[in-house]
C-alpha cells in the first residue's frame, strides 16, 4: 500500500478546527467546489466564489427534488444560485483566475465557507474581497453569505451586481426548462418547474449592502441588482445576502415559505442569522469533536470527513436518502446506496443515533419501491434498490459507463444483480438495535424490513437439492469488478445473518410484543411454515469457509482460478486510463484484482466470525490485490488492519481514505461519467476507521467496548460517546485508556477494555492500563 | 430472407452428376480447395493444384493425429504433401493465375477431382495439365493422382518435379518440427513426429512417368524426383502418383504399413487404384442418391451435400468424431461438435443407419471425458464437450475470438455453458433407436450414455423450491449471440427429453434385458432412488410454454425484454466489420436479434409438442430477427417451413443452407480465428432438408412416414431408403407419391402419407396423391 501524501496545497490553519486551501488552480475547481461547501442535510451550495458561474461547477443543491429530464437519470435538481455577488472596479471585472491570493477555508466549528482574495490592479493597488458564507442549521431552507470588499487606492468606480443567477451547472439534462424572476420590495425571487416530476423550486434572495455604495439601474444579470460608487475610496463596502430556497415537495405554497423565510432572516441580520446556525454547529461538535494528538493533519482530516458525514445527511427527515456523493453535486443522483448503512449510519450510532434511526426509517418508509423492485425481477419480498430516492424505486438505468475503446454503451448489473445491498439493510437494523436496544424501533419499522427481506432472500436462493445446500447464483459482491459471480463470500454471509436476524426477530416479538406483532404477521400474511422454510434457507446456505491450510476464504466460487497479477502489473494493460477496469470486458475481469474491499468487508463486519489467524491471512492476501478503486475500500482494509493491531497500517488506511476528497485522489469522470463531489461515504469511513477501528469503541450486548489501536504517529485520541442515554468520553493514549461519565448521566455504564472491565458511574472516570 | 443467388463462377455440368468451377480467382483459394477436396473420412486431401503449397492452403488432413503445438489448440496435423507436381517448359514454372483457363471438377460419381488447365506461352504456343485425383474407399490410407501434360508445340524442354512438398500449411503451430525424407528403390517415405502427442505421421509416395521425360538428378525439393525431356514436342507426358499416409495412432508400424500400401498399388497401377475406390463409390450412390427434376441446380447442390457428408465422416471406425469442417483443413480441431448429432447423423439414419451407430458408439467411447468434464466443474455423470476430440475431453479453450476493437481477448463460455450439447447425444440416440430399432445399441452403449447424461442434467438444474420447479441458470443456447441466459427454451426441452428417454430406458431394459441392465446399473451405482430424483427434475422442469395470446416461446427469460431490432439495423451499429457479434459486449448481445435458429430448432426437434399454429408465429416472429449467421441456422428454419407446407420457402432455406459452402457466403475468418473450410453441419443440414424435410421422409414407431411439400419448382423428387433391413425407393411428384418396395425386401412396409396409409410388399408399390 502506497502512503498518500498531503500535498502542498493543502494548510492547516489553527489546527484542526479551520481547513484552509492556498491558490487557486482551475483543474480542482471540482474538488474545491466540493470540499469547502457549506449545506445542512436539505440543501449544498458548493464551495466556489461569490462571482463564479456554472462553468465553474457552481451549484446549489436541493434534497428532495428527484426529477428526471434526458429520460435516463432521475437526480437531484439544480437552483438559481441566489447568492451571486460581482465585483467591477473601473468598469473591469476582478478576475479569479489572476488574483495575487486567494485563500479557501472551511472554518469547521462555525461551519461556514471563508474566502480571502486579494487582487493587484494594473497600477498596483490592491482589493480585498472576504467572503464568509453559511447554509443554516437553525432554518434549514437558508443561506447566508457576506462579501467585504475593500481597497487600498485612491478614487474609482466600484459596482456590484448581486442577487440570482439564474445560469444553472446540470448533470443530466435541463431540470428547469424556464425561470420566472420576480422582483418584491426587497426580494428577488426565481422560481422553476422541473420538467418531469413538477416540482417548483422557488428560491428567494434580499441583498443588502453597506458602505459607500448606492443602487444603480443597470443592465445586470436580470435576477441582480447593481449597486455602485462613482467615488470609492477603498474603504469596507458590506454585501450581505440572505437566501432561501424551497421546493414543493416539502411545502405546499413554496414561494410564501421561501419569502417569509428570508424576510424574517434579512429583518434579523446577517450577524443574527449566522450565529443562529454556528449554536447548532457548537451542539454538534459537543456530541462529535475527536481530538487527536500528536498529528494536526490527521485530526483535521477527521474534523473534515465529520463536517461533511454531517452535512451530507438528511438529519432533518426520515424521508429522505443519504447520497452518495451527498449534496456536493447531483452525481449519484442525490441518492442511497449501500454505502448509507455501511459507512455513514454507524458514524452516528454512538453520538447522534437518533439519526441512525431516521435512516433506517427511512428504509422502511421505502419498503414499496424494494417490493417493486422484488415483483419486477420475479423475487417475492423487498430488494432493496442499489440506487435509492425518495420512493425506493431502483434508479440505477441498465446501461451509464461507455466502453471508452468503442464509444458503445457498456450494460452493468448493479441494479439487478448486486444482492448485498438487501441484507446490507437488515445487518444494520440488527446492529443499530443491539448497539442502542431501541426495541421500538424494531417493533415499528425494523421487523417489517427483516421479514420482507428474508422474503426476498429466500426467493433469491436457489437450492441444489442433491448436494442439499442453497447457493446465491449470479452476483456482484462489494468487488464491482467481477459481474456474475457465484456465492459472493460476503454477500452469503450477509444473507445468512440478515436471514437469522429475521428468524430471532420473528421468534423474540411472538413473545415479547404479541399484539403489534400479530398485526404485522397479519398484514404480511406471514406463516410459521413460512418462517420454516428460512430456516431451512439459514440452515443449509453454503457459507464459504476458510481453507484448512492456506485459511483463505475464496471471494466467490472460482476466484482462486482466475489469473493472479498484481494492480500495477494489470493497469500496464489499459489502452486507454479512463476504460473502466470490469464488466464485461474490461483489465480486471479474468484476474484477481479487485476494484475494493470484498473479503476484507467479510473480515470487517462479521469480525466475530473469523479468529486473528484467519482475518490475517485473508488481509495478507487481498489487500496486495486490490486496487482500492473505490472510495470504499480503505476503510474497510483499516478495519481489520485496526482489529488485528495493525495501527500503523490502519493509519496508513486512515489516511487514504481521507485523502479521497481532501487530496482529491479518486477520478471525477469514469468511463465517461461525472462521478465527482464528495464522496460521503469515505467520510463515513474515516469517522468509522478513527473512533471504532483505531479508538477501539464498540458495544457487546449491554457493554461498551473500549478496544484500541493506536498509532505511534498519535500520542492521544478523545472522542465522545452518547450511548443508550448516557454521556461518556474516552481518552486513549500510549498509556491508558480513561473513560469519563458525564454527572448529568442516570446509569452506571459497564465498559470492557483489553485491561479489564469496569462500572463507570455517573460523575466518575475509569481508568485502565492500555495495551501496548 | 434474402434468397441466395447462384453466382456466375459456377457452372453445372452434366447436370448434378459434375461440379464445375470455371476460372481462378486467388480470393477464393480457400474456398475452392475446401469444396473440391477430396476424401474418405480417414484423409482429406484439398482442391488444390498439384503444384501449388502451402501459401496455396494445400492440406493433406490426416484423421487421429491431434496434437496441441501452441499451448492452446488441440487440432489435426497436417501431413506432407505427397502428390506435388510442378511443371517447367524451357525452365519456367507454369504460374496458374495466368492460366489462360482453369476449370475446376468435382466428379462426383466417381470420387475425384478434376482439373483442367491450359497455360498459353508468350509465344502463343499452349500447353494443357489435366489432373484426376481421388482419395481411395477401398484402402482408406491411399489416394492416387494423375496429371497429363499436353502441348500443341514445338521443340521445348519440359521438366517436372514431382513427390512429396515438406513445406506445411498448418493454422496452429508447428505439429512436425522436423520432417524427414528417406527415398527406397521406388518411394519417397516423409515421416515427422507431433509435438506434444508424440504420434508419427508417415507419408510414402511412388512417382511414375510416361511419354517422353526420364528420370534426371536435378536440385528439385528435397522430397521430389525431376523428370525431364530436352526435346519434348507436345505429346501427352503422364505423371502417376500414388502416396498413402498412416499415422501411429491407426497402427504400430506405420512407415512399414504406408510402405506396403503404396507399393501395392503402384504394382497394380493408378487405373486399377481409382477403379477400386469408384466401386465403393457406385455403391455409396446407389443407397444416396437422390434426384430433384425440374431444378438442375438444387439437384447439383444436394448431390454436393451429400458427397462431403460422406467423405467428412469417419464411417471405417467408432473411435472418432466427424468434425464440424471435416478433413477439409484443421480448423474446429477435426472435433466433433452437437452437429454431428443433430445435423451429420440423422442424414444417414434411412441410408446407412450403421453409420449413425458407428458415431453413437463414438459418443459412448468417450463418456470418460465427457465424465472428467463434468467433474471438473463440478457436476455428477458426463457433460458432452462443446468440442470433442479422440478422448472426449474439452478441447474448447477459454479463450479464442478476439475483440477486433480492442485486440483484447474475449472470453466466451461455449466450453461450460452451451450445455444443451449433452442432453442432444441422448435425445439423437433416441431418434436413432426410434427409427432402427436397434435395441442392442441401446443396451450396449445408448443406455449408459442416458443414464449419465441425466445424472448430469440432475446436478445441473437449479431447483426453486418456493415455486417447486428446476430451472437451467446460465446457459448458451443455439444462438450463440446470448450467452449467460436462463432457461433457454430449446435447452430445457432438450433436457427434459433426455431424461425422459433415460428413465423410459431404465424401465425397458429392466424388464425386458435383465442381465446386462443389472450389470450396468451396478457398475454404475445407479438406484432406483436416484431414478426417483430424475423422475422428480423431469416432473418439475420448467417447459417455456408458448404464449396463450401470441402463441410464441420465449427464446430464454427475459428475451422479449430485449431491443427489438432488424438484423440490417443492427449490423449499421458495426465498427468493423470483423467484429463479433456477440458476448461481452457485441451489438446483438442486448438485442432480439440471433446468430442462428434456436426456438426454431425447438420447433423442428420437438415439433409434436407445438401444433402448426405454434410452429407458425415462432417462424414468423424469430426469422426475421435471425441473421442465419451459422451454417446451422437456414436447415433448421427451412425444417420448420417444410413442416408447415411452406415448400416455397423451405426451398429458399434449403438454397441458403447450400450455398454456404458453394458460394462460400460464411467468412473464412471471424473475430481473427480462422474458421474457412466445409461447412459439413450445413451438408448434413441440406441432405435432411431436402428427403426429410421436403421429401417428408420420417418414421414413426413402425410406420414409415412420407410427408412431403414439394416446391414448385421441382417437377419431382426420387430418394432411396434402407430402413429396418428393408430397401425402398420414394417418388415423389406434384401428382403422387410412388414407394416401391425392392423385390429382395424380406418385410412388407408400413407407409403413412397425408393421402393414406399403405402396406407395401417386396417387389410392389403404392401409389398416393400428393397433397397439393
Amino acid at each position: 500500500m502506497t502512503t498518500p501524501q498531503f500535498n502542498d496545497t493543502l494548510a492547516v490553519h489553527r489546527y484542526g478546527r479551520r481547513l484552509t486551501e492556498v491558490g487557486f488552480d482551475v483543474d480542482r475547481s471540482v474538488a474545491v467546489g466540493s470540499n469547502f461547501m457549506v449545506g445542512n442535510g436539505k440543501l449544498g451550495y458548493r464551495g466556489t466564489s461569490p462571482e463564479q458561474g456554472a462553468a465553474d461547477f457552481v451549484a446549489l443543491v436541493v434534497a428532495d427534488t428527484y426529477d428526471c429530464a434526458d429520460g435516463r437519470w432521475r437526480e437531484l435538481a439544480t437552483a438559481p444560485n441566489p447568492l451571486f455577488v460581482g465585483v467591477m472596479v473601473d468598469g473591469r471585472r476582478l478576475d479569479l483566475a489572476a488574483a495575487l491570493s486567494v485563500a479557501t477555508s472551511l472554518d469547521l466549528d462555525r461551519g461556514c465557507f471563508v474566502q480571502t482574495v486579494v487582487h493587484r490592479l494594473d497600477d498596483g493597488a490592491s482589493i480585498t474581497i472576504e467572503v464568509e458564507r453559511t447554509a443554516s442549521y437553525a432554518d434549514l431552507d437558508l443561506l447566508a453569505q457576506r462579501v467585504v470588499v475593500t481597497g487600498d487606492i485612491g478614487t474609482r468606480v466600484l459596482s456590484i451586481d448581486a442577487g440570482v443567477d439564474r445560469e444553472l451547472w446540470s448533470l443530466n439534462g435541463t431540470h428547469l426548462p424556464s425561470i420566472d424572476v420576480e422582483r418584491g420590495e426587497r426580494t428577488i425571487t426565481a422560481s422553476g418547474t422541473t420538467v418531469e416530476s413538477g416540482t417548483e423550486i422557488v428560491v428567494a434572495a434580499i441583498v443588502a449592502t453597506t458602505g459607500a455604495v448606492s443602487p444603480v439601474a443597470a443592465p445586470g444579470r436580470s435576477g441582480t441588482n447593481r449597486f455602485e460608487s462613482a467615488t470609492w475610496d477603498g474603504a469596507p463596502v458590506v454585501v450581505d445576502s440572505i437566501a432561501s430556497v424551497v421546493a414543493s415537495t416539502e411545502h405546499d405554497r413554496p414561494r410564501e415559505r421561501a419569502e417569509t423565510a428570508v424576510i424574517r432572516a434579512a429583518n434579523a441580520g446577517y450577524d443574527a442569522t449566522v450565529a443562529a446556525s454556528v449554536q447548532d454547529w457548537t451542539r454538534f461538535w459537543v456530541d462529535n469533536d475527536v481530538s487527536i494528538g500528536g498529528s494536526p493533519l490527521d485530526d483535521a482530516a477527521l474534523r473534515f470527513s465529520s463536517y461533511h458525514n454531517r452535512i451530507c445527511t438528511p438529519a432533518h427527515t426520515d424521508r429522505l436518502p443519504l447520497g452518495a456523493r451527498g449534496l456536493s453535486c447531483q452525481a449519484y443522483q442525490g441518492s442511497a446506496f449501500w454505502d448509507q448503512e455501511i459507512y455513514n449510519l454507524p458514524a452516528f450510532l454512538f453520538t447522534e443515533p437518533e439519526i441512525a434511526r431516521s435512516l433506517l426509517v427511512y428504509r422502511h418508509r421505502t419498503l414499496d419501491g424494494a417490493r417493486r423492485k422484488a415483483a419486477r425481477l420475479g423475487y417475492d419480498g423487498a430488494y432493496y434498490a442499489w440506487i435509492s430516492g425518495e420512493t425506493g424505486d431502483e434508479l440505477c438505468p441498465d446501461v451509464f459507463f461507455t466502453d471508452v475503446l468503442t464509444g458503445r454503451e457498456i450494460r452493468n448489473h448493479f441494479n439487478v444483480w448486486q444482492m448485498h445491498v438487501a441484507p446490507d439493510v437488515v445487518t444494520s437494523i440488527a446492529r443499530y438495535v443491539g448497539v442502542t436496544n431501541d426495541i421500538d424501533f424494531l417493533v415499528d419499522h425494523g421487523a417489517e424490513i427483516a421479514f420482507e427481506v428474508a422474503r426476498f432472500l429466500r426467493s433469491f436462493v436457489r437450492y441444489d437439492d442433491w448436494k442439499g445446500t442453497y447457493h446465491c447464483v449470479r452476483l456482484l459482491g462489494p468487488d464491482e469488478w467481477h459481474e456474475n459471480v457465484d456465492d459472493n463470500a460476503f454477500t452469503n454471509y450477509q444473507a445468512h445473518a440478515a436471514i437469522g436476524f429475521a428468524i430471532d426477530t420473528y421468534e423474540q416479538l411472538g413473545r415479547t410484543h404479541p399484539v403489534p406483532f400479530d398485526s404485522l404477521v397479519e398484514r404480511l400474511g406471514l406463516t410459521d411454515d413460512e418462517v420454516d422454510r428460512w430456516r431451512h434457507v439459514r440452515d443449509h446456505l453454503v457459507l464459504p469457509a476458510p481453507d484448512a491450510g492456506t485459511r483463505l476464504v475464496e471471494q466467490f466460487d472460482g476466484f482462486f482460478d482466475l489469473e493472479d497479477i498484481s494492480p500495477a502489473d494489470l493497469a500496464a494493460r489499459l489502452i486507454d486510463p479512463s476504460e473502466y477496469w470490469g464488466w464485461p470486458n474490461g483489465i480486471a475481469v479474468r484476474t484477481q484484482v479487485s476494484k475494493q474491499a470484498d473479503v476484507a468487508m467479510l473480515m470487517w463486519l462479521h469480525e466475530r466470525r473469523f479468529d486473528d489467524a484467519v482475518a490475517a491471512a485473508n488481509y495478507d492476501y487481498y489487500e496486495p490485490r486490490c486496487s482500492h478503486n473505490s472510495s470504499l475500500s480503505h476503510a474497510a482494509y483499516g478495519m481489520v488492519a485496526a482489529r488485528l493491531g495493525r495501527a500503523h497500517t490502519a493509519l496508513q488506511h486512515f489516511r487514504a481514505t481521507a485523502a479521497v476528497d481532501l487530496l482529491n485522489t479518486n477520478h471525477a469522470v469514469v468511463a465517461g461519467t461525472f462521478i465527482g463531489g464528495v464522496h460521503t461515504a469515505a467520510c463515513g469511513g474515516t469517522v468509522q476507521l478513527a473512533v471504532h477501528g483505531l479508538g477501539g469503541l464498540g458495544a457487546d450486548a449491554d457493554e461498551l467496548l473500549v478496544e484500541p489501536a493506536l498509532p505511534d504517529a498519535w500520542t492521544e485520541m478523545i472522542y465522545p460517546v452518547r450511548w443508550r442515554g448516557q454521556r461518556l468520553r474516552v481518552h486513549v493514549s500510549a498509556a491508558e485508556i480513561v473513560v469519563w461519565s458525564n454527572p448529568a448521566n442516570d446509569q452506571a455504564v459497564s465498559v470492557r477494555t483489553p485491561a479489564g472491565n469496569s462500572v463507570v458511574d455517573p460523575g466518575t472516570s475509569s481508568s485502565f492500563a492500555s495495551r501496548s
